[in-house]
């Protein structure tokens, strides 16, 4: 018998009931995603495979007690960044809640560090028991109106998307580039087909033949319909839909009303993005299960989603189901309602019980990610407005929307044309600060509705390009503030009496955090919280989280990045001044 | 815009409505496998690829007058030897009915050739219309019982499994080697695995825990289901199950009444084998569509089957439904009941009209694989029996099946103990004479219930390993029948009255015609007529086609190679004596 032959012969005779299996997981009730049925048996697991399913005994042996064994639960679209964890934490947070596969778009760490954010993220990941798979960011700067730490042109995609450590492309956000010829877009769809890879798709509210256009350069997936229409277009057109609940989008149970049994295999679930709290509250991809069953799907059909269709949208061969010769993937579940994960196994091995991560979190170093912070010679005079009139543009937040308005004011300025704070007209001065490249760009504008009172407050989460965004109202306290992430290498700083009230230290890339799940949680919470009741922050907006978005020009109406204010409606830059 | 892109580019212009489509089917009623709805509208095509459905104008148009458009059907697992045409005339013969893409099994000329007979198919491919994938045959020989042309070892295995014009490994007839861990077997297996390439199955009867062990290894499809209890087996295990109607075997109406909406996404459609004869009479594929539909199944359940399903199995990405990006391969059809094809476009040109093929047929030259018959110094003398007893066992054949029985009889033999014809007792002489290697090996046996009274019939067709097979009233007409086919390069020879009655030659590997489909159904006919007609064959029979497995040692009970009369249910040789 030659070597590489053993594990399989080992597998064939396990299969055969001649051996004992190496584990074998008694009295199941088996959710069957191939015949769309449930059976009644035991599942033997060989190296990480399963060998049968039926009558077995094994050398180690454990009894499920009649639940339900569903194959591990694949998410297909995440941003790790989001979470601010890092893979290895992130694969802790996930997986007790029966999550076994997910496929990863490291955009944000890509736009601050290039392929090295990307290295870093597959090397870390590689400790983990979650497998994680990693699209190559296709839209790294997102836009040209803004300084990112890296870019990926499409000579480097041809060089990098034939990788093993690449999955393939990942979300093509710019489809306005694509459905116009865009040549460095089409090259970047047509490295990608000649490697024979998947293509992420991202297009809202792209319609009728424009939609076609897109998706004749093979673009495969969409996870950001919201509406049933949009879901229909998308199928009917041959993409898969992964049908969104995250922490800030949720599209699921809109979409779940065009859901049928007809066209349910070209739907997928993903979250997009998903915080800690978010996870500990409600849970992962289980708790999507949960929602599709309320909706009246089939609980088989909805575990489809999660494992057989997703398997096929991206070809993971070796999973997706619990048949002879899969990956030991296998999550068991107390009922087919709630889907809560009492055992998780990932190739064979049992990494959560009753929501506890098993193995030690193995940590890798994330030294060629952290210290991303470039900027020198920052002072509060950089800050300064030299405004010709008193009538300006805000930027307007609106509650729960990453939409902005174009707002319309009267303030008072200084005598040398900076804005005069004044609390009372709910008007403060925003910054962003170019961190990556030293450039010393920052550019400078008016936030309205953030609420912000007294002191200011930064970060290093600014989508895409990650720059810093700060909001104060005093030049001297925004500085303060940055000073402040410059020296934490990235994070969140609050600043309060021209001290520094609270920080979160972000090391890597700026973007994660290098504690865990529970830490990133309380912390967030608190240092929300402190923003309202300390800065006094409007307590209807999330401080953080809008402040993140700030800076990304392809949000309507108006934006500002370290180039300076930005009117996406008519897709140029602006004036403050009206 | 860089070359390679301007393709793309034109796609998403035409997509768009702003360039004319090369072609447009106008007026279509699209069947769309994704959204498992009908739509009325026009397909636009572009360099062989769709690129958008809805209302469009061409350079071209075509109406399609309200007919149903649906994807071109993919026949699953077929031996194109067996229809007796070479590759460019199977395209002929069955892209009018709508096939446009055959994953093929080469197992046949791969027997008597070795790679240089793949080749020879894959360049002759190369030629035609249908697009032909051609599996790397797993089981050559497909026993250690009888001298085949070529033997490919899991060495072989491991050198071609890689080369592009290798879809995957060809139905594992082995599946009691792998089930018993045979290296070879387990070898071959292991490295397609290893090469990420798909692997055919063949398990007719396996049940339970053997079938997982088999399943277990990699094995993803199996066309030899003949019962539900198989279908459902198979389907629960993993497997995708290709619904088998040929011309030998007729599994698919049994199978219908297993195959339910839940389950269906794992079903295909296949012939195996098809012979000129019955396309003339009821067509392809299409007819397996209508089967489905007349016992029940939705109509576009029935056409995902041979679309989207065979697509999804098969890793053809680029196929399987008609949507923008997708290769043009479509079918229009007058009703989603006969599945009568009126037209057939393969990559965006019109193929076949109302039953023609329009392509010029561009042969390539079959030199490698002729002259394969090799056979020196055969005389009558050869075939002499030396007997001991006159008790003896014989081949009996069964009517409609080609498992044979082994008979018992009592003969009359000649002062040196050769067999007395005697037309009465239904017994002839059976020969398989080695035409390979030029061994000099020739089996002899007694073939009951043949019927054949007068002359002899001889053929290079025997599964496998295709040696000679003879039977015969005289010797010497027996040897002038083996000459004859010497002579010819292989074929099938009638002798009678010592003269040459009728022949076919098969000069491609002395398995296939280097006629037309319509020379090859009537030569057949007629000589399977003149069998019946002047030497007296059964009429029961089919002269030709039951002859061609009397020499396949893993059908029971009695079977003749050239090593010998072989046992297949003691799986030893025997001999002739009682």
């Amino acid at each position: 018998m030659k070597n590489f032959t053993n594990s399989l012969a080992k597998r064939i005779k396990v299969a055969r009931g001649i051996e004992k299996a190496d584990l074998v997981i008694k009295n199941c009730q088996i959710v069957n995603v191939y015949s769309h049925t449930i059976e009644k048996g035991d599942i033997a697991l060989c190296d990480g495979k399963i060998a049968g399913i039926g009558e077995y005994s094994g050398i180690q042996e454990i009894d499920a007690k009649n639940a339900y064994a569903i194959p591990g639960l694949i998410e297909s679209h995440i941003h790790i960044e989001s979470s601010f964890l890092t893979p290895e934490e992130f694969s802790r947070l996930l997986v007790p809640y029966g999550t076994t596969t997910a496929i990863c778009d490291p955009h944000e760490i890509t736009n601050v560090c290039g392929e090295n954010g990307l290295n870093y993220m597959v090397k870390a990941a590689s400790k983990a028991a979650l497998d994680m798979k990693f699209m190559l960011p296709s839209c790294v700067p997102a836009t040209p109106f803004e300084t990112s730490g890296a870019e990926l042109s499409s000579e480097e995609i041809y060089t990098s998307i034939y990788k093993p450590s690449v999955h393939g492309l990942a979300e093509f956000m710019n489809f306005v580039g694509v459905v116009n010829c865009d040549d460095e877009c089409l090259s970047k769809l047509q490295y990608t087909v000649d490697a024979e890879k998947i293509i992420d798709g991202h297009a809202p509210g792209l319609m009728g033949k424009d939609r076609q256009a897109y998706i004749s350069t093979g673009v495969l997936t969409d996870h950001e319909c919201s509406t049933v229409e949009e879901l229909n277009e998308s199928i009917r057109n041959g993409m898969y839909v992964e049908m969104r609940n995250g922490s800030a989008c949720h599209d699921l149970e809109n979409l779940l009303s065009g859901v049928n049994e007809q066209n349910a295999r070209r739907c997928l679930l993903c979250s997009d993005d998903r915080q800690p709290v978010t996870v500990f509250e409600i849970g992962d991809l289980n708790n999507h299960l949960k929602l599709c069953v309320e909706h009246g799907i089939d609980p088989i059909t909805a575990v489809q989603m999660a494992s057989l269709n997703a398997a096929e949208c991206y070809r993971l061969y070796d999973r997706g189901a619990l048949t002879a010769g899969k990956r030991a993937d296998i999550v068991l579940v107390s009922d087919l309602k709630e889907f809560k994960a009492e055992k998780v196994f990932i190739e064979g091995e049992l990494v959560a019980e009753n929501g506890k991560y098993l193995p030690q979190v193995q940590k890798v170093s994330y030294s060629s990610v952290s210290g991303s912070v470039h900027v020198n010679n920052f002072s509060a005079e950089r800050l300064k407005l030299n405004l010709k009139s008193d009538e300006v543009k805000t930027i307007r937040i609106e509650k729960g929307s990453i939409v902005t308005k174009k707002g319309h004011a009267k303030i008072e300025l200084t005598n040398d044309g900076d804005l005069k704070f004044n609390p009372a007209n709910n008007i403060a001065k925003i910054a962003v600060v170019e961190r990556h490249h030293n450039t010393g760009n920052i550019g400078l504008g008016l936030l309205e509705n953030y609420g912000i009172k007294r002191g200011a407050v930064a970060i290093t989460i600014a989508h895409d390009s990650h720059n810093i965004i700060c909001v104060g109202t005093t030049n001297e306290e925004m500085e303060i503030a940055v000073q402040e992430l410059i020296k934490m290498g990235g994070g969140i700083v609050l600043v309060k009496d021209s001290q520094v009230l609270e920080t979160m230290a972000l090391p890597v890339a700026g973007l994660m955090s290098d504690n865990n799940a529970e830490w990133v949680k309380d912390k967030l919470l608190k240092i929300n919280s402190l923003a309202v009741s300390e800065l006094g922050v409007n307590s209807e907006i999330e401080p953080v989280s809008t402040l993140c978005f700030m800076s990304l020009p392809v949000i309507p109406e108006l934006k500002l990045t370290d180039k300076g204010l930005f009117d996406v409606n008519k897709f140029e830059f602006t004036s403050i001044e009206d």
